[in-house]
């Protein structure tokens, strides 16, 4: 085992589901994200103030998580190189959307699911900013959740970022349940 | 699309990478962590009060985040179906450990990665509370890390929960540098 207090980018050793963050009509991808609370259901997207979703999110009461599967993660990485101040990525990329419901954002038609969140909640931790949003909408693609009302491993290929512009995804082959 | 405002569990729709949280030498599976900052490095781990690691870690100045090989998931399912209250789970499942060296917390010698992280804030959101670390200390398993320095798809299986008592790990053959 390696030891080091040079900490560099230690989050490079897992990867973490990609979530497509919109507000309005503008989207970033985030690697930093999570489940907060189940009972109230919480959300919280870690975001960076130098990121046009940041001036988006102070002025805004809402937002989305898209989550798209790994044949978009090519179009998932270009959103996050560009910026939203430089006009519409979605009309840029031709991503198909609808209007969320509920807050002011934007579900994207590729999206195997997405939650709408109403913001609740912001802390400034470091060089990020924390958003808290309620989970007040969930959309789905019905085709991707088995019998027992979960995601189906064969039928969502989820997209995971693995640092350094590196994208893969999950092996279906090896679900183990441990009951 | 199907949409609905019966939120349920909705953390079900994607995998997300297991932490071993370990306070003292008590361990406890958590699918809701993420980084937080990059400078200073910050972690977050989501922890409910109802956790004996959530006692733990109010009085502790510290914890470490263990990521463990997917072959460990049957040991990493059993530390979360039984507290620390009722004695070592790792004594118990025969998991070897070095102490931390800066914080009152377990290194286990199956991660191929860990953090120590020193206690930098709290906050209750909803069912669980934020604890906030800084990483001041690193371990990973050198043979996982690739010439570029980033951990290597071929060599690591890293542990992700699907929910429901499923884990799975990634494919590697999927992956793809986007540049």
């Amino acid at each position: 085992m390696k030891t080091t207090d040079q900490i560099g980018k230690f989050y490079y050793f897992f990867p973490q589901s990609v979530a497509l963050v919109s507000v309005r009509d503008n989207v970033m991808p985030a690697a930093w994200h999570t489940p907060i609370s189940s009972q109230p259901p919480l959300y919280g997207i870690l975001i960076s103030p130098k990121r046009h979703t940041y001036d988006l999110l102070r002025g805004a009461d809402g937002f989305a998580v898209n989550f798209l599967p790994v044949s978009r993660a090519g179009f998932i990485a270009q959103t996050g190189r560009t910026s939203g101040r430089e006009g519409s990525k979605l009309e840029r990329f031709g991503a198909a959307y609808k209007p969320a419901q509920k807050v002011p954002a934007a579900i994207l038609d590729d999206s195997y699911a997405a939650y709408e969140c109403e913001k609740v909640a912001v802390a400034e931790y470091g060089d990020h900013f924390l958003f808290v949003g309620r989970i007040v909408l969930l959309h789905y693609q019905e085709g991707i959740v088995n019998a027992a009302g979960f995601a189906d491993e064969n039928k969502v290929a989820p997209t995971l970022y693995f640092g350094k512009d590196r994208y893969l995804t999950i092996d279906p082959k090896t679900l183990r349940e441990i009951t």
